[in-house]
């Protein structure tokens, strides 16, 4: 990709600490001169008083258009029958699998130093289907569904993912002990796949015992895909090691190729508007969408200036036991580039 | 309970390195003079070459009769239609609680040294309903079933569990935000049952923030009570806390005052017969057991000779990271005592 051609992406800053944290990057990726020029829509908890609506068909059609987006954290619309906006796209959106990268920040210790590695999240099925009833009074069913086509899917970019970002492994977590159908049918696929992909190891490892030999020792694994739920527990467990939700990326992949980062944490209503929050998540997140549009000098980069801030320690947010603002800790980043 | 009256209790050695390390409890029980006579059962992978059966009518009944009992780890069999027999066992003797404490051993280094906290399980329905099928070629469902009654059962074990062991609060784990007619369904018992325990503190957590939070920070949990996979999944990780399944009790409840301590490791066949097994997890299942039967005094000593050998570091099986012999071990905790 050449260096002077513009590449429109779509922004959703969302809300809470969203728009401070989507200013961090908008400041970031300007002094790094990345050629991206933001689309900006409001989707978030505000509904519009006209329509109640609060996802506008421009919004969608922003991202299908661009084909590739950045998201800050959403907050669920109070009242009935609005379900999280986060389902909402990753439905709308078909987007299939969830990336999150999970390494141990140099110089900011937690009580692991050695994790390195990517779960890959099936996105669109498992227990997330939405079908639950009540059988009788007191007896109530959710069920669970795994289609072929969506394990294939996920499985395909993962080992892909692997092979395309140099790692070894890949390992598909599963309760297929328990499940034998639904997870039978998702490492079913795995395994297809992984026939196609001779120079990477395939393994299989039980969801329980994935999160014991997790916190045991992060080191011996490399790429996890699973079903949705498994992904949803285990990404979230991983994040913890390296210290939480604040410091990890994440990106979802959809058909086609788009591609919408994301801070997983929430909003932080209580912190929002006081210039404090981390912007670390949300600015990993805009490396992952970089690295997708293959623009790996400018992630690189900027991933350097965000890990080096955080290393040198003299600007960090409160959440990590600083005292630094996020225009601080943003101008700190910004004189790294 | 007098401490001359006789107990009858069922032991399951089970398979593998079972029969040592049940071997180990009977040494010990007979050092500290409990008041226990074993009625052993031979319950495993090893069918009965006549008729193909692996559980005898005798096995169960004769935990129904004492209504108590300690099983080692058993082997699935190979062959068709059979299901792992840990998962017979609860089915058929109703053992509708799975109770495992989980502390940092003295002694014994892990990355984490303030882990104190029970899990309490939901063992019978959930996603291990065993109902799966394929609804069309490459499209298979699982239900996961939860019922008002097993949620208050298992709910009313876990508050008065808290209350008389000294606990302070009870954390129900879930995700209602997702499954919200079977995760709603259980977090609405656990509220009813909240309410008749005043003095213990209720929370509600999600299990991805679940995991997050354990792996962080696991002094900030005490008593979880959750349905069957996540309380599968959580039981594992905080085991891989402090160490692993090789050092975690566990105990199942059953109706009408059952209890089935286990071994929840695995029978290694690998090290079987070379005297090498770490008796641990068993032998702090045996004390759950002994707890269970209002023997505090002699569970009091048990525990602190298990504990005080393996702080003392000189006699330890080669897990961790010792030398010891299964029996060099069992007669160091028994000089302790
Ligand atoms: C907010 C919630 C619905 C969501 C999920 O369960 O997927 C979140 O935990 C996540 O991981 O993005
Ligand atoms: C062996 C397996 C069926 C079992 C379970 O999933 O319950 C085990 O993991 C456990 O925790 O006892």
């Amino acid at each position: 990709s050449s260096a002077t051609e513009t590449i429109r992406a779509t922004l959703f800053p969302g809300d809470g600490i969203g728009p401070e944290i989507a200013e961090s990057v908008k400041q970031v990726f300007k002094t790094a001169d990345v050629p991206i020029e933001w689309e900006e829509h409001y989707v978030g908890d505000q509904v519009d008083p006209r329509t109640q609506s609060f996802l506008t068909w421009e919004s969608l059609e922003s991202v299908r258009r661009n084909r590739v987006g950045l998201k800050g954290p959403m907050a669920t619309p109070i009242g009935k029958g609005h379900r999280s906006l986060n389902l909402t796209l990753r439905k709308e959106l078909n987007l299939y699998a969830n990336v999150r990268p999970c390494y141990s920040l140099p110089g900011y210790k937690t009580r692991y130093d050695d994790v390195n590695l990517i779960t890959i999240r099936e996105n669109t099925e498992g227990e997330y289907s939405g079908l639950e009833h009540q059988v009788v009074r007191g007896v109530v069913e959710s069920l669970k569904i795994i289609t072929r086509q969506a394990s294939l899917r996920v499985a395909e970019y993962a080992f892909h993912y692997a092979k395309t970002h140099g790692r070894e492994r890949v390992s598909a977590i599963h309760k297929a002990n328990i499940m034998q159908k639904t997870d039978g049918l998702f490492l079913k696929c795995c395994r297809e796949v992984a026939e196609k992909y001779p120079e990477i190891t395939y393994e299989e490892v039980v969801i329980d015992n994935c999160c014991m030999m997790l916190v045991k020792n992060p080191a011996l694994f490399d790429v996890l895909v699973m079903p949705n739920l498994y992904g949803d527990i285990i990404s979230d467990l991983c994040a913890g090691l390296i210290g939480g939700l604040g410091l990890t990326p994440s990106c979802n992949i959809g058909e086609g190729g788009i591609a919408l980062a994301e801070a997983v944490h929430g909003s932080a209503p209580d912190i929002a508007g006081k210039n404090m929050a981390n912007p670390t998540a949300l600015l990993l997140s805009s490396v992952s969408m970089l690295r997708h549009l293959n623009l790996h000098d400018k992630a690189d980069r900027i991933q350097d200036a965000i890990l080096n801030t955080i290393a040198e320690g003299k600007y960090r947010t409160a959440d990590l036991g600083g005292t630094s603002t996020t225009t601080d800790f943003t101008k700190a980043i910004c004189d790294h580039l």
